[in-house]
């Protein structure tokens, strides 16, 4: 449990102790509505990637707006989720390991649960534990469409592979994953688009090849936040994995998103931070390091406060840098959006939720740190 | 709560699940032991920074071993500490805001405590908070010796915030903050030694105009792992904070050791990792991302296993680059040595102590998200 907890209900976000995670609600909302009215009689589904929220709060209400289910990492953030009301989760990543195995079928007993694979051997282990639990597991194969991560290759690899699912007793074919992570944060619109005209081939020749060989394919499932809409006009994908959208970080704020048909999301995802220390006329010291926000994609930026630059972090320290005449006192209070929501959100066990500056509620990250 | 607790005691580390954090307790107690022999005479004590493990379980084995205290960054971490026992805690940090004054001076009453200022608007709430509990706060001075973060300058500056809280009621003068952060990864001995000599200056200038003032400075404190053998030879400094010794990290291993006076610390903390997916010769993927192992000062490295390089981190993956005739088979487990050993410890709940390659005990990570 969290040694302290930085706000109470009803309290004003100015009373908020810091480093707090904010979520700021109406800009939330209004990214929810966003993309839903973006994707309207498009045909696809929506099923949001839940590692960038671990909070079934949020899970619920994306599935209340009509996402089918939300997409997991992990085993262990799957149950979160299962366990927080959440009632279809596919993890979209391979599990490996018999104690895991075991957990994820016992899952498939409780709610709608589907993974991928992506190696023949994973296929055994995983037939193995859903007959040891007598359920049948929805299995996807993933392919490499371009991010050269996890993945067996398009056409005849996958094709093997979902021969081999389709002909386990207790798995299901599911369909293929095809996320083309290392797409979503090139920065040209051109470039993004390129990158998943690609992957849609890709698709197309291990579908094809599905098709021939009468292994119906369900579901083609991938996309992020920065490039769903090619997914979405491709015809190829039938569901779209999106997860920052809700939350909008520096990352994913400097992609040009002119003529992509995306709409603007907004940040509605915050560190609240002190100035801790006013050391020199141009430097002023924030309580909010790199345990309060992740740096891995770059610094925070700090958010309608001009003149004032986050040009530096240690564990528990953020210098920001002062413009001449500008001044921060000593105790000021200010947000910084995250250089990256994913693991920021994931140093936190609760999101401090604001409406009209005041706290409206407190959502527990219940998935924070589940690794296994 | 964590949703799944990856070992339990008794089990071989082969059965450990992944991802966790690994603490090889041989190697721990020798970095322990190595340590306090290379101080042994020179009349400085440590306080070992707990910032880095976040775990009273090491706090109280260091106090065992002679250490005085412990620092720590933020009031939750102290109060995480003082429930595990420990008795005297120095903040080595300034505290802002009622909230977490009123805490500190809460947990006055429970142990000796102490905490840094560097500015006349912060002494005078901490003789506020410590008169509205009615207790004597130990305060130090926290001086810019050259890590150009926090801190007065030295000298005139910080003598007159010494004469503020020598004046105060409520406060007790407890001497000089001055850890010299920007030195500790300079990669040179010679860098580094230049540095604590010009450190050392900065805080002979102040403690002349103390002394000078008829104000006793009973403690001067600092030094990290990279230089704490510097401060300790000075004659300038009384206390030694360093803090990722025990654990070494990949960061600390890159810098020149030779004739620094230091002994040779060894890596003791691991993350755990399967993996997870082969799909090429030349590359597999771990089940460790960067919410697994900090990246923020670089790459984590792949331990004990020739011809395999981590080469890239994305939340949930990590990329190793495999040599020619270099293969690693699905499900095969290995240890990672972390870039940055404290923003890592804090992405776990436990510690998974390991003797003899069998797991002896779950630490808890008590302080583990305490940012307050």
């Amino acid at each position: 449990m969290p040694y302290y907890t930085p706000a109470r209900i009803g309290m004003p976000l100015a009373d908020v102790d810091t480093p707090a995670l904010i979520l700021d609600l109406e800009a939330f909302e209004q990214n929810l509505k966003r993309l839903n009215d973006s994707l309207a009689g498009r045909g696809v589904q929506l099923r949001p990637h839940a590692k960038s929220h671990k909070c079934p709060e949020i899970a619920l209400r994306q599935m209340a707006l009509g996402a089918v289910g939300v997409c997991c990492q992990k085993v262990s953030e799957a149950e979160a989720m299962v366990d927080g009301g959440v009632s279809d989760v596919l993890i979209a990543n391979e599990v490996v390991g018999a104690a895991k195995l075991a957990r994820l079928a016992a899952l498939a007993m409780r709610a709608k649960i589907a993974v991928c694979a992506d190696h023949p051997d994973n296929v055994m282990a995983l037939d193995a534990a859903a007959r040891a639990a007598d359920v049948t597991l929805n299995v996807l194969v993933e392919v490499n469409v371009g991010a050269n991560r996890c993945g067996v290759e398009p056409g005849a690899p996958a094709l093997q592979l979902a021969q081999q699912i389709h002909a386990c007793k207790n798995l299901h074919f599911a369909g293929l994953q095809a996320y083309q992570g290392g797409a979503q944060h090139l920065r040209k619109t051109e470039e993004r688009r390129a990158a998943i005209e690609a992957a849609c081939e890709k698709v197309n020749r291990t579908t094809a090849l599905l098709t021939a060989a009468g292994i119906p394919c369900e579901r083609v499932t991938g996309a992020g936040t920065g490039t769903y809409m090619f997914e979405a006009l491709s015809g190829v994908y039938h569901e779209l994995q999106t997860g920052s959208y809700i939350f909008m970080d520096v990352d994913y704020a400097k992609n040009d998103w002119t003529e992509s048909g995306m709409p603007r999301f907004e940040h509605s995802l915050f560190v609240w931070a002190t100035v801790m220390s006013c050391p020199a006329p141009d430097r002023a010291i924030v309580d909010a390091g790199l345990k309060a926000s992740s740096v891995d994609s770059g610094m925070p930026r700090v958010f309608d406060t001009p003149g004032v630059e986050y040009i530096k972090a240690s564990d528990e320290h953020g210098v920001l840098k002062l413009s001449d005449g500008v001044a921060l006192p000593l105790g000021h209070k200010l947000k910084i959006v995250p250089g990256h929501c994913d693991p920021t959100v994931n140093l936190y066990d609760h999101f401090v939720c604001v409406r009209h500056g005041k706290v409206e509620a407190l959502w527990p990250i219940a998935a924070r740190g589940a690794l296994l």
